[in-house]
C-alpha cells in the first residue's frame, strides 16, 4: 500500500490541467471560455494569471477571439504585466484595434516594452499616429526610437517586418568568443537563428548560422565561418520579394541591411510565413471578387461596402453583355431556343477562361510564367481553348438538337462554342499578362474583364451565326 | 602607377561573374541559357562543372527548366558527381521525371546517396515503384533503409516530409559533451536547429533548440533545457496539420515520432513553407475549377484532358439552369426584355455568391470559421447579401425601367436581385461548410454548387415573379 504514494497524484495546480482548452478535433471548448468568462467577472487574478502564464501566444490569442469584447479588455486588466501581449498580434485586426484603444496608454506601452521589436511594430502599426506617439512617449528612449524607425519604413517593406535585435560580432573574434559573449550576456534575442559578422561601421561582413558556430571548434576565426552564399535584404526591400527569396532559398533568417550595407536588423520564417499566408489569402479573396480587405469580426456593413465595388464593376458588364442580347430581340422573338441556350454558351466561355485565368494569375504570382516561356504558354492556352471547344461543340450541339428538334441548331451552337472558348483561352492568359505588365495586380481586375470577354463573345457569337444561318433578321 | 597592381583585376575564373545568370528583374537571363546550351554541345565539362557547382540548387534547377529537354539530361551527365540532385526537386514533376528516366539508375542513385533523406524521399516519389527498386537497390543498405520507411508512410503524411538525419543526445549529458560531439563527428546533418533528447529506447525526452544551448554554460545537463511546450509530430499526420502548427506556433524545426512515441525524423520549415505554398496553390486553382494538378511544362493535351471534367460538370449545370429558362418558354416570347435582362440576375447572384464562397472556403482552411461562430457568419452572410441585394435592386430597376421603358420591369427584376443575392449568400455560405462537414474538399466542389444554385434561383425568381405581375402565360 505504502507503494501507492510514489504514484503520485498531478498536483492539478495547472488550470489547464483541470479544464483542458481545445478538444479532440483542436477546436476551442466552449467549457473552457465560459470558466474564464466567468473567472474574469470574478476579477479571479490568480486563476486568470496562470492561465494566460500557461498558454502559448497562438492560444492566448484564439482565447482572446473567443471572449466577448468587454472581456477581452478586462482579461489584459487584470492580468498586468503577466499577459503577453504579442497574443494580440495573433487576433484580427478589427479585434486588436478595439482592445488597444480602450486600454490605459500605460498598460499597452508597458506591454509593449516586453516585445521583440518586430511584435511592437507590428502591434502599433494598426493605431493611428496620434495613439502612437502617446504609446511610444512612455517607452525607454533606446526602445522608442527602434520602433520610430522601423516605422518610418514603408508598409510592406523588409524594414517594417524585421526585428531590430540581433547579435552581430567583428571579424576578429573567435568561434569560442562568440559562445562565451553569448553565455554571458544575459538580454539576447528571445529566439535566433544565426549571428551577424559586421565590421566597426556595422557594414554587414556576413552570417553565421548556428550550427556552424557549434560543429566548429574555439579557435577558429568567425570570419572564416560566413556563409559566402548568404542573401541579404534590404530594408526597402517589398515584403512579397523577401517571401520568395526565402522560400527559395530556403532560409530560416536574413540579414536587413540599410542602403550603404550597415546590418540594421533581421527578418525571420516566422514573419515570412505569415506574409505568405497573407498573400496566398490576398490573391485567393481578390480571384474571388474579394478585393477589399475583411475578416470574419467585421460587421455586416463593412462588408456589404467593401463587396459592392467589386459587384458595381460586374453590373456594368452583366448590362453590356445583355446590351449585345438585345442587339438581337428580333431573332430571340422568333426563335426562342436561341434565348434559352445563349446562357450556356456564355458560361461555357467563362468556366474555361477562367481556368486559364486562375493558372496563369498562379505562375505570375511565383514567377513561373516569365518572358521565357510566354509565348509557349500563350500558344498552349489557345490549344487547350481549342481542344475543349471543339470537344464541348460536339457534347453541346448534340443536347441542343436532341432537346428544340431544330437541325441546324447543333451546327450553329457548336461554332460558337469553339469561338468563345478560343477567346476565352485568348483572354485568360493575355488579360492578367498585360494587367501584371502595367503593374497592376492581375488578381484583383483579370476576373471581370475575362468574363465580359466571354459573355460578350458568346451571345455575339452565337446569335451572329444563328442569324446568318437561319436567315433571321 | 605601380599603385594599379594593388587594385587587382578580379580573378574572372568564376563563369557566373564573367556571365551572370539573371538580369536585374531577377529573370534568367537568354544569353545565359545559350552560352550553357552551347558548352553542352561542345561536351565543356570543366566550364559546366563550375557553373553547376556555383550555383544553388534553385537557381540550378531554374536553369535546368530553361534548357531543351535533351540537354537537361546531357548536362547532368556531364557535369555527374558535380551536380547536385536536389536541383531535381526544384523543377515540375514532369521535367524530374523525364530527366530520371533517361538517366542511367546507377548515375540516379550516385545523385540521391548524396541528398539529405527528405530529398532523396522527394525525388523517388515520383517515380513507379519499379524504377524506384532499380535505383534503391544501389544504394548502401542503411540509406536504402531510410529512404524505404519513409516512402512507406502514406502520401501527404509527416512521415513522407521528414528527414531522417538529426542529433540526438542521452539526457545525461550536459551542455559541453553535447557541443563537443557535435565538433567530433563529422558527417552530422547538413542543416540543422536544434538537437533532441531521447532515452535508451529512443522515446523522445524533448528538443532543445541551437540558441539555448549556446547560451548555456557547459557543466549544465542538456535535459535541464528542454523546452516543456514543444510540439512533436506523428509521423502519420497529414502535413497540412503539421503546416498550420508550424504557422500557429511559429516553429522551424519539429522532431517526427512513431506510434510509440520514439524520434523517428525532423520536419523542418522549408519543407512546411512548400507545403504551405502546394496547399494555397491548390486552393486557388480549385476555385478556378482547375481540379486536377497541372503544370506550366504540360503538353496541350495533358491539361485539356485534366480541365475537361470540370467543364463538363459545368456544362451540365448550365443546361439544368437553361431548362429553367425553357419553362418560361411562352413568357420569353411574349416580352423579349425578360430574355435580354434574365442573364444579368443570374450574374449578380453568381458573383455576390462567389464572393461569400471564397471567404467561406479559405476560413475553413484556415481554421477561422468553426463551431464556435459558425451561427454568427451565416446570418452575417445573409445580412450581406440582403444589404447588397436591396441596394442592387435600386440599381438595377432603374437601368431596366430606363432601357425597356416598361413599366413594372424595374419591381420585377428588383425582387429578382433580392431573392438571389440572398439565395446566393445562403449557399456560398452552407456549401462549403456542409462539403467541409462530410469531409469532402469545399474549394473544389463548392463553386459549381453555389453557381448552379444562383442560376437557377435567378432565372426561376424573375421569370417566376414576371409571369406573376405582368399576367403573363
Amino acid at each position: 500500500m505504502a507503494e501507492n504514494f510514489d504514484v503520485a497524484e498531478p498536483a492539478e495546480t495547472d488550470p489547464l490541467a483541470r479544464m483542458p482548452m481545445r478538444d479532440e478535433e483542436g477546436e476551442l471548448r466552449p467549457e473552457f471560455v465560459a470558466e474564464v468568462t466567468r473567472a474574469i467577472h470574478a476579477a479571479d487574478r490568480p486563476l486568470l494569471c496562470e492561465v494566460v502564464a500557461e498558454l502559448h501566444e497562438a492560444d492566448l490569442g484564439d482565447l482572446i477571439a473567443a471572449l466577448e469584447p468587454d472581456d477581452r479588455v478586462t482579461l489584459v486588466e487584470i492580468t498586468g504585466t503577466d499577459f503577453d501581449f504579442s497574443a494580440l498580434n495573433e487576433v484580427d485586426e478589427t479585434v486588436r484595434e478595439e482592445i488597444l484603444e480602450e486600454l490605459e496608454p500605460e498598460t499597452v506601452a508597458e506591454g509593449v516594452r516586453e516585445l521583440e521589436s518586430d511584435d511592437a511594430v507590428e502591434l502599433l502599426e494598426s493605431l493611428d499616429e496620434e495613439d502612437q506617439e502617446e504609446i511610444l512617449e512612455k517607452l525607454p528612449a533606446a526602445e522608442r526610437e527602434d520602433i520610430e524607425r522601423s516605422l518610418l519604413y514603408p508598409e510592406n517593406s523588409a524594414g517594417r517586418r524585421m526585428q531590430t535585435e540581433f547579435i552581430a560580432v567583428p571579424p576578429d573574434w573567435n568561434v569560442g568568443q562568440a559562445i562565451d559573449y553569448m553565455r554571458d550576456t544575459p538580454d539576447l534575442p528571445e529566439r535566433f537563428y544565426e549571428i551577424y559578422v559586421v565590421d566597426v561601421d556595422k557594414h554587414l561582413l556576413g552570417a553565421v548560422p548556428l550550427d556552424v558556430l557549434l560543429r566548429t571548434r574555439r579557435p577558429v576565426p568567425v570570419k572564416d565561418l560566413i556563409d559566402e552564399d548568404r542573401r541579404r535584404v534590404s530594408a526597402l526591400e517589398d515584403q512579397e520579394e523577401v517571401a520568395r527569396m526565402f522560400g527559395k532559398y530556403n532560409l530560416v533568417a536574413a540579414p536587413v541591411v540599410d542602403t550603404v550595407d550597415r546590418l540594421v536588423g533581421v527578418i525571420t520564417i516566422d514573419d515570412v510565413v505569415d506574409v505568405i499566408e497573407e498573400e496566398a489569402d490576398e490573391d485567393l479573396k481578390a480571384l474571388g471578387g474579394v478585393t477589399h480587405p475583411e475578416e470574419l469580426s467585421d460587421t455586416v456593413w463593412t462588408i456589404a461596402r467593401g463587396r459592392f465595388n467589386w459587384l458595381l464593376v460586374n453590373l456594368a458588364t452583366a448590362f453590356l453583355a445583355s446590351s449585345v442580347l438585345g442587339l438581337f430581340e428580333g431573332q430571340l422573338e422568333k426563335m426562342v431556343a436561341l434565348a434559352v441556350l445563349a446562357p450556356i454558351v456564355a458560361s461555357q466561355g467563362g468556366n474555361a477562361a477562367t481556368q486559364t485565368m486562375t493558372v496563369a494569375v498562379r505562375a505570375l504570382a511565383t514567377r513561373e510564367l516569365g518572358s521565357a516561356n510566354v509565348m509557349r504558354v500563350v500558344l498552349r492556352e489557345t490549344m487547350v481553348g481549342l481542344v475543349n471547344g471543339i470537344a464541348f461543340a460536339v457534347i453541346t450541339g448534340i443536347a441542343a438538337v436532341a432537346w428544340f428538334k431544330i437541325p441546324g441548331l447543333g451546327l450553329v451552337i457548336g461554332l460558337a462554342i469553339i469561338c468563345n472558348l478560343v477567346a476565352g483561352a485568348l483572354g485568360g492568359i493575355l488579360i492578367p499578362i498585360v494587367l501584371d505588365r502595367v503593374r497592376a495586380d492581375p488578381a484583383v481586375a483579370s476576373g471581370t474583364f475575362v468574363t465580359t470577354v466571354t459573355d460578350v463573345v458568346g451571345f455575339f457569337s452565337f446569335l451572329g451565326i444563328a442569324t446568318l444561318w437561319f436567315g433571321l433578321k
